[in-house]
């Protein structure tokens, strides 16, 4: 079974430094990254997904690491263009990183799906694992805030997260249909493991789980699901996730994490800072080094997972469909 | 009447080396250019306007002069990142010219007008001329060629203008309503000239002339109107134009020219290596050179052209409506 196929469940950043970690470590074409959507959006005409965007970038090696999100060896002279007519510039667009926003739009023009868009991508890029966006219909995260219901991109860029948030709401996620690829990718008969990335949960993987027959699949999967706390400490590692716990009333802490996700997984795992909480959390948990700055620390991460995932794999309990 | 208004008829490059000279000799806000808009195309998603965006680039001082088109300073990530996801690679898009196209296909999709976008950016960048679009509706150049029917772009850009031209076609042209602005321009009682750039009749001027209305406004207007020669001894200055010409079974040489504008011209203008073609042309004709390499190129010749129409003015004979 040690050379099944590995299904990651991810958001932007932090999860494609996890889903670099294993697409590093893992034969070629035997990873699979299902990927929120609810972040995308149509800004100056153009069909944006950030996720699926992070994604691409860090698995060709194209990310800029610098910056931590957009392209390397970027050029801005679009966005100073723009900024000279007048433009709308609260959304940075670097020039190569409009190429694949304007090559997508016409693609969904011409009536291709996201899934067969993001495949050309990789593909071109030579990317040998499947990034899968969830779903080919839209879903679009709403933020309800102090000041009143926004847009995800502008709460998250061009309010930077500032608002307090009350709730959150996946327009079009119950009605979304799974894609066809992901279907397939769940339900594999050589998964070796599921795993949630260092996600947000409510932000990314929140999204993916609510589109319909989801759960399901992952729970009718025979390979074991885990989870990497986003949370180290009582901070989350990149972005708003401690900040929005809060504003949600709940207890910043990896138990909250496990907690959130509960009978979908088999084991959680959390940094080693964190290992005094073992006991608060029900279900098999993994401690080590969740914090990756170097590459190798991607790879050591992801190497642990799939360590755990395996040992869950004999003892792992048949779980029935909700 | 050495204060009044100028108005220009222009295509891109040439008709915008003109403008520039005009425009660097005027006080502000007393020149307007009609300029052809039968190039325009949609690609990529985005609406081009090829001769707009060399006017308001030479006129902004932004035109970038080594290339002879586009924008200076420009950089070429879009194009790089483009062609490494296969997209269409034979219409060369700068990354600082993008945001031209963006923000107009941004605006053109709200609803506003080609006019009103064109001033925008002109005020954005300062330009104390008016440049104008003939029309707000769509005009497109088709061009009949021994390997069939082309589009504008296709033709001239996309195979170099290689095909044997048999015939053009400007669709929309005669159902097209001229601009508002272009009327009252045309119509100005302070119009001190009307002037047909040196750019290609058929390619540029015609499809402004077969606007219903502005041939018979030109003939109204109080103001003398002067062609410049786009030919010069047997050749085209720059493009296609000769090598069209020859294809039309149109003999190579200015007095076509000014024979192809007939009764629409008081005056025509030529380059000194044609003076002794004057006699072959019935309207008054000034000879001088019209070969603009340098800024005070344009200015001299710019000068030279207002100067020779302000001599038709007087001896102007009064001009029925066709």
């Amino acid at each position: 079974m040690s050379d099944g196929r590995i299904v990651i469940l991810s958001g932007g950043v932090g999860g494609a430094k996890f889903a670099l970690g294993a697409y590093k470590i893992l034969p070629a074409n035997t990873l699979s990254v299902i990927t929120n959507i609810a972040d995308d959006f149509v800004h100056l005409g153009l069909s944006i997904s950030p996720d699926l965007d992070t994604l691409l970038y860090t698995l060709a090696g194209l990310n800029n690491e610098e910056l931590g999100w957009g392209r390397r060896d970027e050029t801005w002279t679009f966005m100073n263009a723009l900024r000279s007519l007048g433009g709308e510039d609260w959304f940075q667009l670097g020039d190569g990183d409009l190429a694949l926003h304007v090559e997508r739009t016409e693609r969904l023009k011409r009536g291709e799906t996201l899934t067969a868009i993001t495949r050309h991508v990789a593909r071109s890029w030579n990317i040998t694992a499947d990034i899968l966006p969830v779903s080919d219909d839209l879903i679009r995260t709403m933020v309800e805030t102090d000041q009143g219901e926004l847009s995800f991109q502008d709460y998250f860029v061009g309010r930077r997260c500032q608002p307090i948030l009350r709730r959150l709401r996946y327009d079009g996620a119950a009605e979304a249909k799974r894609a066809a690829a992901v279907e397939n990718a769940l339900l594999n008969e050589k998964n070796r493991a599921i795993i949630i990335a260092p996600s947000n949960p409510y932000l990314s993987i929140d999204p993916i789980l609510t589109v319909p027959g989801i759960r399901e699949r992952i729970r009718q999967s025979g390979a074991p699901v885990v989870a990497v706390s986003p949370i180290v400490g009582a901070a989350a590692i990149k972005g708003p996730l401690a900040k929005i716990m809060a504003e949600l009333d709940k207890e910043v802490t990896p138990v909250t994490i496990a907690a959130h996700y509960g009978t979908l997984l088999d084991g959680f795992v959390l940094d080693r800072t964190d290992e005094h909480l073992k006991g608060e959390i029900a279900i098999p948990t993994l401690s080590t080094n969740t914090i990756m700055s170097t590459l190798d620390d991607k790879k050591a991460l992801a190497q642990d997972v799939i360590r755990f995932a395996d040992t869950l794999a004999t003892t792992r309990a048949p779980k029935g469909v909700a």
